[in-house]
């Protein structure tokens, strides 16, 4: 299969492609795009990447950022980032790619596991999640062409705990190479409609 | 107690305030609304409304609209309007309102029961609805001082079968009555960070 993967060069998307890239072609994009550079908070760059790669078998996104920060200091300034990219960025990824999604394609989104399992700072962050996973449930349902969907929502990473391990006191981290087995089991699974959870 | 209810002309909304007006001060609001105009896309507008009715005890959210239509003809454009009205509109409530409400207050947003049980046409509203659900859980772990946030799902309404009952078979619609109580639970009880399922 052809697989394009979005935010390549982040620590899930480097996971997901050598667990994919075993017995799959890998297109690595991303805003450091490796093969194709993209932003997915613009329509115009989404539209950009699809038409320079052309037909694909599985769209993976393992991208999208998000504000973390207080809810008292929460703006509506501040809770676009995670609209614009996390969010919508990834749903435009679906809208604007399905023309190019070959018959029986699909398309696997990230959340994570904030919308499940709160932590401080992180209201932004679980509104994105929580529209993805909703979107995935119900859009799955009526995809055209026996073309799926699905989402895969990971823990804190064990390779981020340096980093972000103090926002996630008591989370039982898990290694990216887990969650870059929920995207295979999206990409080379039948199933259609789920959130992966990689807790 | 003093609350705002916005959307306060449309079906939930009427049957909110009637159930709160036995013992609370109604203040109504929306586009048409009956004390206060408020357009939820406009950050200006929910800052005026603010600002002109002062201190309250709590908000209801009975409003925010999303584009109803199939997967393969969503566009990013038309998966704005739920993004811009039921999801950021209804979250800027709370962001922008925080400084309004009363220690011990409340908010109360509106999600529905797409985002758990799907439709056909219903990703972009599920989207909206599941963003909400997540935003709730996440932002009431630290909201300042004792404020409260929770959301209402509503199945399809008795009273709106005519119009929309063809989107929902085999739902078993319920009265705008039943989705008042909870609206009711969330203001006069002392829960926090849940989405109560009127199903």
């Amino acid at each position: 299969m052809k697989v394009i993967v979005i935010g390549a060069s982040g620590t899930i998307g480097k996971a997901i492609s050598e667990e994919l890239e075993k017995n799959h072609e890998i297109i690595r994009a991303g805003r450091n795009g490796l093969d194709v550079v993209v932003d997915i908070t613009s329509v115009d760059s989404i539209k950009r990447m699809y038409e320079k790669i052309g037909k694909v078998d599985a769209v993976v996104s393992a991208t999208g950022s998000a504000h973390f920060g207080s809810i008292a200091e929460l703006t509506p300034e501040l809770n676009e980032i995670g609209i614009n990219s996390k969010l919508k960025g990834q749903i435009n990824l679906v809208l604007l790619g399905m023309d190019y999604i070959n018959d029986g394609g699909s398309f696997t989104l990230t959340t994570g596991i904030i919308m499940d399992d709160p932590i401080l700072q992180g209201a932004s962050a679980a509104m994105a999640n929580g529209g993805i996973k909703a979107f995935v449930k119900c859009a799955a349902i009526e995809m055209p062409r026996g073309i799926r969907i699905n989402s895969v929502s990971p823990n804190v990473l064990q390779e981020s705990l340096d980093k972000y391990g103090e926002f996630f006191p008591g989370f039982n981290a898990v290694p990216a190479s887990r969650v870059a087995l929920a995207f295979r089991k999206s990409i080379d699974g039948a199933q259609t409609g789920q959130n992966y959870e990689v807790y």
